[in-house]
């Protein structure tokens, strides 16, 4: 089985969900839009040139005559033909919802920047995101990985090791990468609530010493994260830096 | 097959789509917590105190052992059951697809009115609400509507009178409902948009005209929108009515 991958070359965005299922699977697939010409044929596509389903966004694959867009919906077609999913469908629907999920925590972090229209810089609503980001950051973001948290816990197939049935399965992924991004988007904020979630701060680091994760982390493949993605680093939307002891403080510490 | 749906009994919101799927279905199924002690008991799931998968948010559908979460996956998890999707498997991802952008679709609808945090009043956000609803009703809503109308026109196999394949699925359901929502929550600039999606507008009329949906909508069950669920009817954020002419001015043109 190949697969077209199209998405936007630059970034790594809702593609690279795709592309770490592609990787770990050791697929034959293809970054269409970062070859040559390849833009031409994305846009072909999105402008309703070519046959098969209309993707409304990237990204989108094409596997054979079938085109599938929407990322939860990508990783629910491939995994099944990748052995990144159980064939047991109550498990499959439960990597759905995970997926999904996940999938509705990145649309909310990608709105701390875009509080009013994805059609406007960051620099005009900036005003906007200071208000949202905060919310975001106190009540959004431990809900969400304070849910994986606990899914993680109660799943006795895989003794808390993984989200769904007693193996990695596609979510674990994208769990990950949400992790990933978010150290880098805002690394003050998750550092304080890192504690409180350490089946999944573990879970991340195990999909990041899986072989073939770790070669493509360290490929050219994988695009280090911009300010032209979901995740980006505006210092003034994270939390404050964790305050230090001073000097003087730690000396008198150490001579306790 | 009997299904159990959780959701906030006072809205249609996010259930709605699960339980116009139920209704055009004739399931045998029940609306958990609008019966007694039926609250209770959808807390007890999102409190993590019911076995099966956790969910994050209502709905959620328990059938048998599964616990389904996530609009789009629980449309995706009971159609197949129900009649309300082709079993092919790439139909059945192409309906996917369009259930998932119709959930981004009502997100956004959702943000409108609540752009900075779910967690506040609309009140304490109708400034940025006053911004970010404009560029929704210019940019985004045109773009969501048109791409139906595109995927009307383009299925061939239905001769455009039907979203996916050549027969009724889930997906035309939520599809009438998005339409019903939005001439609640922006008549106006809805009224301005309808010429240019003819093939959505019949859509919408052909789903009201099912016996089974035609019942539901005149029965206690369906609940009328309010200003507590997705689609809100906040006059200053909708486009302005459209400009009548004068008694004066009509008059002149009668006599021409």
């Amino acid at each position: 089985m190949r697969v077209e991958l199209y998405y936007w070359p630059t970034i790594q965005g809702r593609g690279e969900f795709v592309r770490l299922l592609l990787e770990e699977a050791g697929a034959d697939y293809v970054d269409v839009a970062r070859a040559k010409g390849g833009m031409a044929a994305m846009m072909r596509f999105l402008g309703g040139k070519e046959p098969g389903a209309l993707p409304f966004a990237a990204p989108f694959v094409k596997v054979g005559d079938a085109v599938v867009s929407q990322t939860a919906n990508i990783l629910d077609f491939l995994a099944p033909r990748l052995g990144l999913v159980p064939d047991h469908e109550t498990l499959r629907a439960e990597a759905s919802q995970i997926g999904l999920t996940i999938a509705d925590f990145v649309g909310e972090i990608h709105d701390t920047h875009h509080p009013i229209a994805g059609s406007l810089y960051y620099e005009e609503q900036k005003k906007e995101a200071k208000r949202r980001a905060p919310v975001f950051l106190k009540e959004r973001m431990p809900k969400y990985l304070g849910w994986l948290e606990d899914v993680l816990a109660r799943n006795a197939a895989s003794a808390g090791r993984w989200l769904v049935g007693g193996d990695l399965t596609y979510v674990d992924l994208s769990a990950f990468q949400v992790v990933e991004g978010l150290r880098y988007a805002f690394p003050n904020a998750l550092a304080r609530l890192e504690r409180k979630i350490p089946r999944l701060v573990t879970l991340h680091d195990r999909v990041a010493e899986r072989p073939r994760i770790a070669a493509y982390l360290t490929s050219k493949r994988r695009r280090p994260f911009n300010q032209e993605g979901i995740f980006r680093r505006y210092p003034e939307l994270d939390a404050p830096a964790p305050r230090r002891p001073s000097r003087g403080t730690r000396g008198r510490r150490a001579r306790r």
